[in-house]
């Protein structure tokens, strides 16, 4: 179901196509590299733009400075009744380096030919000023044809998200009242494939910790003591080890403790995917999937927890030989959370784990744990659906709720911190180099991105 | 039984030991670090000052070139009935780094008062030069008294000890006939303790190597393929960790072929020393015998075989944190090996457990696999019974047949290359910092050095 007055509107998009293209290329000529001091001048020029493009839109449009680079808060002046949504997107982009990687200025963009169609090259195309100006421009035609948008809407940019948004979460928690709506959008992800859209509803947690386990208290030749003393990798090699049982299941106590089973019509949905387990692993030069037995790769990735070694030392690791006998191993260690697992309890019950491993004479201590839960989007709430059918209506395929592996913090923000699920909607493809020499994002995402939020727009404001 | 030889010999070493001494600080005096080439001079002057040491005793005495730092080779020129022994010892000592740790110059050695009575301070004192005098001066003790030595004497010292003997092996290949006598005396050892002296009988051997695994192609994004894709750090850790089970064992097929039971003798001898386990261990803040259950610590150092883990890497080991999953895990094995251990077939052996470890979609390589097998002198030998007693008649306590668990390769030579056991007796203390900073040579080990081996020829003449 589709309103009279979304036709005129998407006509609209595709007939000033051009415009829009300028336009984010000016924003994308602004670099604005949030992790060097250097261009600290630059992310300013960039806030300063965002304001003035939304004033341009008719929206009460600020920046607010934090300790790091400003926030951008914008409200549309009209009066809608009904959904108000609150949309988010970040103004800054990843450092260039290596820079004699790339095939042009990264901040000079332009629209290229390739063999796949045309992109529009340059830092930032896809992660993130693209992406958020799908959504603006989208605006834009609404206000351009009608005068108004179809539901209450309010923008939100911040310009630390690719160096850790330190000063995200104290501005929300003193800006909570301006910033909180019904829903809130998010155009940071992609699409499943060219063909089908996606809308993220599951992101998976993420508890992490560093352990070191101590045997003697200095290194020492392994003829002397090799042997007699206790040599803590073989201590480290027998915690790791014991982490996962024979079939890819994770051993600690407790750890299974609120893992939900897919949902049949979730499950049919992924199986309608036709998800190609095997492109995707022989991509890496694998064939077999390393998790639970009985589970599909695509659940590995997107409902199945995890433990991972991210990294571990012990001993001489430079080149040759030494017949060392070391003093200590270390390990990083981390798993990806669904459902309602409590990355505290997994944290106390992977200490117990290794507290029953380490001999009475070693000691072994946990440094930096930290752990934030998943983040389970309502499938049920109708604006969802609602959502998923407007993208269907642009798209060669049915869009699709689909998990994601990663954690995409803000909207665990916007979660715990003001009662507000999301829509995490993105038109990026994997190809698109993001944070890479040479990112990309395809004009198709660009134009067909601005018409699916003109939809989605459209839609919701029949919630 | 002693001869009335001996006394007057004896009585000699006593009377002369300030000559004896100065001859010695005349040789640290010769910094002769093998290991940097802007010493390469000062090692040659250090092998002729060892010819005309020699030659002033009566040997025939050569310097040999070689690739790297030269061989001293001397005879005898005497003609003793009997056995013939062969001395091995080193001219060449460690770097002296840190230098600003030292509390002397290194190389203006001189005797120092301690807590623990008179010390011979300087680089080499203990390791080796100070070892070699014994010998040395024993042999002139010999000539000045009775104008000859009780048994034909060769000599043989390198100067590359301490930078891994390149030249050792084709050195002794090519003078094999030169080089060939009925026994070996190497004193490059210590005592069991400074009231217990000790001949090293069984040397464990070594067999080492680096595995590598590869799970994916490129380290990975965990969020984007935890779960689905190999973690190889994960594979190593099962690797590692199966090497040893519950009870300390290690658990390759046939990794205990040709390891022998202590004798009833040689455990008798063993319990007779009171080796501290607790003090040894306790010494590195450790309390519990890491080996296999119901074997003594003494016993997992001197005559049980280890596997250690001599290093480790995966991932990311440096500061806070990073989501990798890694390409990659290495890991630096080494075996200790006692009795008729095969390095060759243990290495294979550990292969297979590899590879029945690694999935099908990954890979692993071992790299650089080097055995030798371990060193064991047969104690039955009369000589080694006689040098034992001899060692008593001049320590407090009776002399002991013991292990090292290190490897001394110079013994696995004579025995392999020239078909010759060693007596390993030496009079180094735990304490000597060999290879550190304020390395010292007590006087008593020199002076009772000296009169040791003036005993233990006397008692070889008698076999």
């Amino acid at each position: 179901m589709t309103s009279k007055a979304l036709d005129p509107v998407l006509a609209h998009v595709d007939s000033t196509l051009d415009d829009s293209l300028e336009r984010l290329k000016a924003l994308l000529r602004v670099p604005s590299i949030s992790t060097d001091p250097a261009f600290k001048e630059d992310c300013d020029r960039a806030a300063d733009w965002m304001v003035n493009e939304l004033q341009s839109l008719g929206f009460a449009s600020e920046k607010h400075a934090t300790p790091g680079h400003p926030m951008v808060v914008a409200h549309d002046a009209g009066d809608v009744e009904g959904l108000h949504v609150l949309f988010y997107g970040h103004y800054d982009v990843q450092p260039v380096d290596p820079l004699e990687l790339w095939s042009r200025d990264p901040f000079d963009p332009a629209v290229e030919e390739t063999a796949n169609g045309k992109v529009i090259r340059g830092r930032g195309a896809a992660d993130d000023k693209g992406q958020l100006m799908t959504f603006v421009e989208a605006c834009r035609a609404w206000k351009a044809v009608h005068g108004s948008l179809p539901v209450k809407v309010s923008m939100f940019f911040e310009g630390e998200e690719e160096s850790g948004s330190p000063s995200l979460v104290p501005y929300m928690e003193e800006h909570a009242a301006a910033l909180k709506a019904d829903l809130a959008l998010i155009c940071d992800t992609g699409m499943f494939d060219p063909q089908t859209p996606a809308i993220s509803t599951s992101l998976r947690g993420l508890a992490k910790l560093e352990l070191s386990i101590t045997g003697p208290d200095k290194d020492l030749h392994s003829g002397m003591y090799g042997g007699a003393a206790m040599n803590p990798a073989r201590v480290m090699a027998r915690v790791l080890a014991d982490l996962h049982d024979e079939t890819g299941r994770i051993t600690l106590d407790g750890f299974y403790d609120g893992v939900p089973e897919l949902s049949n019509a979730q499950r049919a949905q992924w199986d309608d995917l036709g998800f190609d387990a095997d492109a995707f692993l022989g991509d890496v030069d694998l064939s077999i999937p390393a998790g639970e037995q009985g589970r599909s790769a695509l659940e590995m990735i997107w409902s199945r927890p995890t433990c991972e070694i991210n990294g571990m030392t012990s001993g001489y690791t430079g080149a040759g030989f030494k017949t060392v006998l070391p003093s200590q191993a270390h390990a990083k260690i981390s798993f990806r959370l669904v459902g309602t697992q409590d990355p505290e309890a997994i944290l106390a019950a992977f200490e117990r784990h290794v507290a029953a491993r380490v001999p009475a004479d070693c000691k072994f201590e946990i440094l930096e744990p930290e752990g934030s839960p998943a983040t389970v989007m309502p499938v049920d709430n109708p604006a969802f659906e609602a959502a998923r059918e407007a993208l269907s209506d642009e798209w060669p395929r049915p869009a699709a709720f689909i998990g994601c592996g990663g954690s995409i913090p803000i909207a665990g923000y916007f979660q715990t911190l003001l009662g507000m699920d999301s829509l995490l909607i993105g038109f990026g493809r994997d190809d698109d180099q993001v944070h890479s020499p040479n990112e990309k994002y395809d004009l198709e995402s660009f134009h067909k991105g601005i018409r699916s939020w003109v939809r989605v727009l459209d839609a919701l404001s029949r919630q």
